[in-house]
């Protein structure tokens, strides 16, 4: 059942952990820390080895630090021992970075099968299909007959090496994968034929599996998922030989994490470091583009140096410049937003792109049209100078303009350039409404009004 | 099979239909489309009814309601009568919103028991669990021998009613639902029994549903599916009585729709405009954030204008002042985007936002103190005046550390005020990163230099 709130007492928590999911746990142990170490080390001691992996994989990455440096690696090894392949990995992968004395410790007690599967996954890229994969699936060979495979799967289940299945993989003698039978049809079978028998009967597309080959970047494998709906994706290495499966919760992380990091580098912020215990490495990654943004700001600010006379004989201009640029900047950001996001989700590719610079055109020029108006007229009445309007209303409508223009062209051609388009382009961005902002507004002035 | 490029034949597209996915067939289709609307039209009539209610729902806004227009009521009627529940309501709400006498004559043409569905779907708010789910669900009475629903099964399945199967979702005489078995699970009990005897048998947890009601909002929904990696939730009404079911996938959109929206919303976008025919509706949302920014601009230049005479008798100081707004702007933009996202993924609530906002006064000071030094560096050798580069730092100090604190504490206000953070905070921290970079720089100025 659900957990509305989280349980803070220790005893209460302990007392009810059958009945818990092991992210609820892990909610109310997080609680519980933060009001006492001790209690959160009392809790872990207790809680049994069966849940506690599950429970460790859904803290928050600094008090599993904690847990790694707290727990033997007896204890730890045998609550690795409970995971299934993928976690397992992750888990020793993770203690590695902290203590790699008590990594190969917790490596050296486990089975020599996990060994072996856990040391095989390790191998794959952070960003291969392969690293998300279990190992642990459900398979049958396409002589079987479907009832001495269910037997299987039933002890499976039993010694809880088995779960969240949804369907049975069929491969031939070379563990070449074939089928892909979902239980709900499986189940309505006659158990005494073989799959063979089974699959002969119905067309050839009935049962072809949607595959992934393990080096596959994770973010197509997303792609995939998402686009035909897919809960599990089986996943094959060299020759299709089938070797492990991506569950749809592990896709629904990707998604996630995909959008924070879009979100993130959109604003400047690295999202691998903003979950450091070491605030000041968070703050220099912040930093780098901060950095980014100051050399944006100087080229500006000598764009501005270009016109220091006019500005001391009109000290209007330097009231109201902030102000193109401002706009410049959010119109920018808003076509920005759009176009990176549009290009991650697929709607908009190489193939429309002019389309979609056309529309972006379009918008920020309507746009533009009606700021000149209004800032014009607010510039007018302000100063009471005519001329000073027309100036500010016609840098509006060249800076919104650009902002448009550029905006949407930034991301593509980021894209062009093999870069992914959130990182940088709100600088590259920035640079361009800034400089055509001020430039176009002083330059005019200088040319209108003095 | 996956299609790695779109078919643009169009007879070479219908002789592959049966062996593609919706997904390939609408990708197709819009490039179809794109190169000529006859062939678009031509397709879709051989289209077989079958599929072709699934290939309309992944195409594009704007080419589904060509289609709603091309196609005659009859045929929207057989294809809609292929559906599932929720993809039915779904079309019919958006003929609704284009020709609500079609939608009239479509629905007249079902049969009574859709009708009775729709009609009960419509009457759900689009951000209620409700809207959501489909009523189509595998269900048993307790009493029911597990073969007789197997039975069952099988006839739903042979006749298309029934897809997407995962578990089993027994309930009482009173439709109330009282367990959830898995087909994994299932398919390994002995069929001759009732589904009563094997519940006794397990312990009471063992097939416990989790579930959401009718009315729960959508986003609450995801965040269960996510936190508790669930593939089907059952959705109860009610008296706690059995009303339909929410699939994975949609879930994966409501969380790739959030994440959009949450994006957009940051850079003052609203997603709902963005796919518009109408390039003017879209413009004109945009420029109502414009709008708002435009004001934000305003009272920044009012704070220039207080200084006016301090920047004739000094104009360097209009050169640099955009150098301090600019950085406040952007690492409160860091803090911002770390602070919408973090409270919309719950690693940060209302227990633990005084860490937050620690943390993120911590990160704006320290690079407050380094930009200082840079910039007030870099002003002095610019301007030979070493107490211009004072002022400049000390005023990057006041502007950073207000950044890394209205950054933190806006999203947090608005969230206590019930409001999404994501927003208007990014309008409501530029006006104050604005005011007070230029203030604090004009300000100091005004005391020290002159």
């Amino acid at each position: 059942m659900p957990l509305e709130n989280a349980i803070k007492n220790p005893h209460e928590l302990l007392s009810n952990l059958n009945e818990l999911h092991p992210s609820d746990i892990a909610f109310s142990l997080k609680k519980i820390e933060q009001e006492s170490t001790d209690d959160f080390y009392y809790v872990l001691k207790e809680i049994p080895d069966e849940i506690l992996g599950q429970v460790i994989l859904e803290l928050p990455d600094n008090l599993r630090e904690d847990v790694y440096e707290f727990l033997s690696s007896q204890r730890l090894c045998d609550v690795v021992d409970e995971l299934d392949s993928d976690d397992a990995t992750d888990i020793i992968q993770e203690i590695e970075e902290i203590d790699n004395q008590k990594a190969k410790e917790i490596f050296d007690g486990l089975e020599e099968d996990d060994k072996h599967e856990i040391n095989w996954l390790k191998r794959y890229h952070e960003d291969e299909a392969g690293s998300y994969m279990q190992t642990e699936l459900f398979s049958a060979n396409i002589q079987e007959k479907i009832q001495d495979s269910i037997t299987r799967l039933k002890k499976a289940k039993e010694s809880h090496e088995l779960e969240n299945i949804h369907q049975v993989y069929i491969v031939n003698d070379d563990k070449k994968l074939i089928a892909s039978i979902l239980l709900e049809d499986l189940i309505l079978f006659d158990f005494e034929k073989t799959y063979e028998e089974i699959i002969d009967l119905h067309d050839e597309n009935r049962f072809k599996p949607f595959i992934v080959h393990d080096k596959d970047h994770i973010d197509e494998v997303a792609k995939q998922v998402e686009k035909y709906d897919l809960n599990v994706i089986p996943v094959v290495g060299y020759n299709e030989i089938l070797v492990g499966r991506i569950t749809n919760d592990d896709i629904l992380d990707v998604i996630e994490e995909n959008a924070t990091e879009q979100m993130y580098q959109l604003a400047g912020v690295n999202d691998d470091f903003e979950h450091e215990d070491n605030l000041l490495n968070t703050a220099k990654k912040r930093a780098f583009w901060l950095f980014l943004n100051l050399g944006t700001a100087i080229l500006a600010s000598l764009v501005i140096g270009l016109f220091d006379e006019t500005i001391e004989s009109y000290v209007a201009l330097a009231i109201l410049m902030p102000i193109v640029a401002s706009m410049g900047g959010n119109a920018g950001t808003q076509t920005l937003a759009v176009m990176v996001r549009q290009l991650a989700l697929g709607d908009i590719d190489f193939d429309n792109s002019k389309d979609a610079i056309k529309k972006e055109i379009f918008i920020s020029l309507a746009n533009g049209f009606i700021f000149a108006l209004i800032v014009g007229f607010v510039a007018y009445i302000w100063f009471n100078t005519a001329l000073l309007g027309i100036v500010i209303a016609m840098s509006m409508v060249i800076n919104l303009f650009s902002a448009g223009f550029f905006g949407a062209s930034i991301p593509l051609f980021l894209k062009k350039m093999d870069i992914d388009p959130a990182i940088g382009s709100t600088v590259l961005l920035t640079t361009v409404t800034d400089i055509v902002g001020f430039f176009s507004f002083l330059m005019l002035a200088k040319m209108i009004l003095l």
